[in-house]
């Protein structure tokens, strides 16, 4: 039995007592969260957040691509999300390597350089602050005044805001 | 008070409970999930995950594009995942316009056209096989073996699998 059949298994149970079949397709607090997909940031359980609530974007590292700043014209367009939620973490994976090391290793072994940057940072801080400063400069997302940015820390659970 | 400063407040309470401080880095369970960002699909409920069990990586609509490659990319080769799960649902967002239609409103608007693609599609089942396929056909991705996609239905809670 595969990690992904137990998963499956548990979606039954969550199923079997499902209450939340009424909700809209906008999200009820108008917010979108953009998250790194580290497996230790629970996004819903952190803010407290219930079905139906806020618009959840992950990635590696939680940065801002041309993905992130798509899914956010369509939040806010679209959906009627008008705040923006920015949370990076501590002991983050994407301050164990460096981009032009990942991808040389992956051109050593697979003959092919990816065409993407993998997006490494060194400075937890700093990448918040850049990823503020690319959705604030991006002409296709609308709402752009309450977008902020946010550490998680993974040793205590506490979440410190970053001031641009 | 906002509802970024709500969110907050409902953060330091979750710090204040908080026991899962020693967590590695790596996802416990080796899987990382693929999910569209709507509000009403809580991943973690749904597939009865834990702090640290998995990677979650989730945009508009789920699809696969540059970023869940690149994601996908460090969660397998950096992170020792090895199993994907992908999962679109019912009532999507994605379902309800077209890429032409909506970039055209936004240039009418802005005066620029997005340089992204929306990635709207018109068949549920046949863009989760389209994710499943552009992830098969990636070749920076190197565990492609358990590669499973579902649709979420957000009336009832169920997961059904989508056979590509």
């Amino acid at each position: 039995m595969s990690v992904t059949d137990e998963l499956v298994a548990n979606a039954e149970r969550y199923a079997a007592s499902f209450t939340f079949g009424d909700l809209p397709l906008p999200p009820a607090r108008g917010v979108a969260i953009v998250a790194c997909m580290d497996a230790r940031l629970n996004v819903y359980g952190l803010l407290g957040l219930r079905e139906g609530d806020a618009h959840v974007i992950r990635n590696a590292g939680g940065v801002i691509t041309a993905d992130e700043r798509r899914s956010l014209a369509i939040s806010q367009r679209l959906l009627g999300t008008t705040e923006i939620i920015l949370i990076h973490h501590t002991d983050c994976g994407m301050l164990t390597f460096t981009d032009d090391a990942f991808k040389e290793s992956i051109r050593a072994e697979v003959g092919i350089k990816p065409d993407w940057s993998a997006e490494a940072f060194t400075d937890l801080d700093e990448d918040v602050a850049q990823s503020i400063a690319r959705i604030k400069s991006d002409p296709f997302i609308p709402h752009r005044d309450s977008v902020r940015g946010f550490v998680y820390e993974v040793e205590t659970g506490r979440l410190r805001e970053v001031k641009a």
